[in-house]
C-alpha cells in the first residue's frame, strides 16, 4: 500500500511544469460555477451544509446540486449526475461516501471539471486497506486529467475575496476579508483559527482544509500563494508531510517575499502517534522539522495565539529596518512585560538621540520614566505633550520600530482621540504595534479605525504586542541573510 | 536616604503582633466610612474621578468629600478637614499634593482613621531627595499610629465584595465580584488585568495598587489575604520587593492552602532599571526571586496571560490527584495542540483503563483516534455516543483531570447543549478544563452558563486550557511535596 500511494504520488501532477500547475490552482480556487456531488435537504447530511455555505456565501456563479433522487435542493434545480450538467462544472465538490468516489471522479474527469474539493473522509486514514486502494484509485483518475484536488478528508476551502465557501462551515463566511492565507491540515484547527479571526477581526484571503493531500499538498498551495497577489501572509498548520523535499524547495522559493508562517504540533510522543492515524502521513521528527523549516526561511510559531499574532503584524505593518525599539506607555508596568520580552527575543531598547531625548526630557517631569521606555503618564492631561513625545521618537533615526502601551482610566478617556491626527498621518512609517486596552466598548471602535485606517496593529497584552514585533523583526532579518538569488 | 527609609520600615506597624496587624487591615478594607481628602468637582482633578468611583461604585458606608472650598460635591455636603468630620472617618483617600501629605496624615491620625489610601504620587520614585524625605515623615506617622496605608503612587483599591471602589478608575467596578484578590505594584497591569478580567468574565475579589509601600507591602497583603475566607486564589504583579525575607515568610505561611500565583517583570537589562526608578525600590536579580518565590511555594506565571488564565483554572476547578490527563476532543488537531503543551509541562497523557476502552472502541468508529487523546468527531451525530464517551472516561480511576476541546460547525451545533447536562450533574468530580469555541454569538451564552454553575472552566485555545490544566497540577504537586507543618 505504500508503494501504491508513492506510485500515484510520482504520477501526481505537481510534478508538471510549473506554468500549467499554476494555472489549474486557479482554476480550483476561482471557479465560474459549483456543483455540489451529493447534494442535500436534510440538515444531517454534510451534502447540506455545503449547499448552505455555498449559496448563503454570496458566490455569485452558478451552483449545481447533484442528487438524483431530488428535484430541488434550497431553490435550486438539481441534477441527477455532473454529467447531467453539460459540462458547466468547474468546480465540484464532493460529500458522497468513499466507495462511490472512483465513478463520481471518473464522471468529473469526463465532464471536463477543473478541480475537486473531497470532503469525504474514510480513506488511507482508516485502518482497512481498502481506503488506501480507493485513495490510489482516485489519485490515479484526477493526475491523468490533470485535476488539483482539495482533501479528502476535509471540511473544504473558502475564498474569501471570491465569496467561494466550498466548506461544510457557513459560518467561516463571517470571517472579514483580509490577506492571510491559511493552509491547514486539521479541520479543527482551521475552524479554532477561523473563529478567533472572527473575534480578532482579523481578515483572511482563504482557508484551505488540505486534509489527506490526494495531489495538493503544502508544497502546491505554498507555489501558487507565492504568486498570488491577494495573499500577503502565508500561514500553515501542520501535522506531519510525507514529502519533505518538495515542501522545503516550494518555500525556499519564496523566501523573503513573503512571509511564510507555520505551526507544527505533535512535538510529543502522543501527538506523534495521533498524527500519524489521523491524516496517515509520517509524522514525528519535530527537531528535523523545525530545523528545515528554518533553512527554508520559514517562521515557526509555537501556539495558535502567536500564530494569527504574527500573521496580525505582518500583514498589516511595515518592517523594522533594524531591531531597535522605542517603548511609549501611558503607564511604567506594562512597559517593562513588553521590554523583557522584546530583550528576551532579540530586539534592542535604543538610546534615544540626543535631539529626541532632550525632547522629551523638556515634556515630561523628572518624576517619569523618562529614557527608553518612556512613562508618558505624568503627561496624561497634556495632548500637546503626548503628541510631542510620540512625534519626536517617531523622527528619530535610531527608532526601527515603536510599541505603545496604553491603558484606560476615567481621567485619560480622550488620550486615544487625541493621538488619532497624528498616527493616521504617520501611517506606520515605522511598524507601530500597540497595546491599547479599555473596559470593553469604550476605546474598542476607535482602535479598530485606527487599524483600518493603516496607523497601528493593536493586541490585548503588552507581551503579545511586543511578541508580534519581535516576529516582524525575525521575518526582516530572515530575509536580510537570505540568499541573494531572492 | 536609603537609611532614614530602613528605619522607618523597622518602626512599621508590620512588626507588630499578628493579631492586631490583620484586624486593621480588615479595617482598611471593610471601612464603614470613606473620606475622600482632595474630593473635587473638576474632571481634570483626580479627586473627582475617586469620588465618582465611590459614589458610582455602590458603596453602602458614608462618603465625605473633603475640600475647604467647596459646599458640596457630587450632591453629598463637603468638609473643610477631617477633623470636621467628627470622628467618623474610618477610611480616608488622600489625592492632595505630596507635601501637603504630614499635614493630612497627621489630622488623621487625630481623627481616628484606621486606614489610608494615599493615591498622591511625587515622593521616593522622584529624583527630589525631598520626596524621600516626606516619605519618611508619613511612614513615622502612620507607624506611630498604627496606621496601614495602601501607596503612595497608586490608583488606589478596590474591595468588590463590599462594593468599594477606593480607586481614581470607576470603571473597576463593572468587574465581576469572585475569589481572586490581585495584588500590584503598577497601576498599568492592575488596569490591563481589570480589562481583560472583564472580557473574560473573571471575577476578581480584591484589586490593590501598592504603590510605594509605606507600610503594606506585599508580605502584609499575603498575610492578610490567606486568613480572608474571601479569597481562593492570590495573584500578585511585582517588579521589585525592598524586604523580601519577609515576603518569603508570609508566603511560606500560606503554603499549599492557597494558590500564590506571582508575575514578576524586570527579567532584562531596560525592566531592572526602570523597575528601580518607577517604584523606588531594589529590583533585579530575577533569577533570585524565582528561586526563592519556588521554596515559598509561588507558582511562578511568565505573562499577564497566564496569570489570569491560571488564576481563573485555580478558583474555579477542583485540583487534579494526579498528572494523568484525558483529552476529549470533537477534532484531532486541537487535541494534538493540547497534547504537546501538557506532555511538556509534566501531565501525563495517561492510557484508559481496559473498561474504558473497550466502550470508546465500541461508541465510535474504527476511523477515529479512539485511545488517548480521544477523537470524537466521527460520532458528533450521535448525543448518546459523545455522552457515554464522556461518562466512561469520567469514570475512569486511571484519570485525573480531562481536557474536553470542541470547535463548532454547522453540522454539531447542538453538541454542547447534548452534553450541559452530563456535565452540570458532575459538577468536575475532577478538574475538567475546556476550549469549547464557537464563531462569536453561537455558544458563548452556553459556555458562560456551564461555568457559572460549576461545569467547568473554558479557555480560548487548546493550549492555554492545557496549560491551566498544568497549574492546577503545579499547584497540587507543591502541596503535596510542601512541608508536614502546613
Amino acid at each position: 500500500m505504500r508503494a501504491n500511494r508513492k506510485m500515484a504520488q510520482k504520477k501526481g501532477w505537481s510534478f508538471m511544469d510549473k506554468g500549467p500547475q499554476l494555472n489549474r490552482m486557479k482554476e480550483l480556487f476561482n471557479p465560474g460555477s459549483v456543483a455540489v456531488i451529493g447534494a442535500s435537504d436534510k440538515p444531517d447530511k454534510l451534502g447540506f451544509h455545503v449547499m448552505k455555505s455555498l449559496t448563503r456565501g454570496g458566490y455569485a456563479g452558478r451552483i449545481f446540486p447533484v442528487n438524483p433522487g431530488a428535484g430541488e435542493i434550497m431553490g435550486l434545480r438539481a441534477f441527477p449526475s455532473v454529467s447531467a450538467c453539460n459540462g458547466c462544472v468547474d468546480l465540484a465538490i464532493v460529500v458522497v461516501p468513499a466507495n462511490r468516489a472512483p465513478d463520481v471522479f471518473r464522471e468529473c474527469a469526463a465532464a471536463g471539471v477543473k478541480g475537486i474539493v473531497l470532503i469525504t473522509a474514510g480513506f488511507k486514514e482508516i485502518d482497512d486497506p481498502g481506503g488506501g486502494r480507493i485513495h490510489s484509485e482516485i489519485a490515479a483518475i484526477a493526475n491523468d486529467a490533470g485535476i488539483p484536488v482539495i482533501g479528502p478528508n476535509t471540511f473544504g476551502m473558502i475564498n474569501l475575496l471570491a465569496d467561494l465557501n466550498a466548506s461544510f462551515t457557513p459560518e467561516f463566511s463571517l470571517v472579514r476579508k483580509g490577506s492571510i492565507a491559511l493552509v491547514s491540515q486539521s479541520g479543527g484547527i482551521s475552524h479554532l483559527l477561523g473563529f478567533m479571526a472572527m473575534r480578532m477581526d482579523l481578515g483572511f484571503r482563504m482557508i484551505v482544509g488540505l486534509g489527506n493531500r490526494l495531489n495538493v499538498d503544502f508544497a502546491e498551495m505554498v507555489a501558487f500563494l507565492a504568486d498570488d497577489p491577494d495573499t500577503r501572509v502565508i500561514v500553515l498548520y501542520i501535522e506531519g508531510i510525507d514529502d519533505a523535499a518538495a515542501f522545503v524547495n516550494a518555500a525556499r522559493n519564496v523566501m523573503g517575499r513573503k512571509p511564510i508562517l507555520a505551526y507544527k504540533t505533535g512535538t510529543g510522543r502522543v501527538g506523534d502517534a495521533a498524527s500519524r492515524s489521523h491524516t496517515g502521513s509520517l509524522a514525528g521528527r519535530h527537531a528535523i522539522y523545525t530545523a528545515s523549516f528554518a533553512q527554508a526561511g520559514i517562521l515557526t510559531m509555537d501556539t495558535t495565539e502567536t500564530l494569527l499574532d504574527a500573521a496580525k503584524a505582518l500583514s498589516a505593518a511595515p518592517l523594522p529596518a533594524g531591531p531597535g525599539v522605542a517603548v511609549l506607555s501611558g503607564q511604567a508596568g506594562p512597559s517593562m512585560a513588553a521590554c523583557d520580552v522584546c530583550e528576551a527575543e532579540g530586539l534592542d531598547i535604543i538610546r534615544f538621540a540626543p535631539r529626541t531625548q532632550e525632547t522629551i526630557n523638556r515634556l515630561l517631569p523628572p518624576l517619569a520614566l523618562r529614557t527608553n521606555p518612556v512613562d508618558m503618564g505624568p503627561a496624561w492631561y497634556d495632548a500637546a505633550a503626548i503628541k510631542g513625545i510620540i512625534q519626536t521618537v517617531m523622527d528619530d533615526g535610531n527608532v526601527d520600530g515603536i510599541l505603545l502601551l496604553m491603558m484606560f482610566a476615567s481621567a485619560n478617556r480622550d488620550a486615544v482621540s487625541g493621538i488619532s491626527g497624528l498616527l493616521k498621518s504617520w501611517r506606520q512609517r515605522k511598524p507601530l504595534i500597540s497595546c491599547i486596552v479599555s473596559p470593553p466598548g469604550i476605546w474598542d471602535e476607535a482602535i479598530r479605525g485606527l487599524e483600518a485606517s493603516g496607523a497601528l496593529v493593536n493586541f490585548p497584552t503588552p507581551e503579545r504586542a511586543a511578541q508580534a514585533m519581535v516576529n516582524l523583526w525575525r521575518f526582516r532579518k530572515m530575509r536580510q541573510e537570505a540568499p541573494a538569488a531572492q
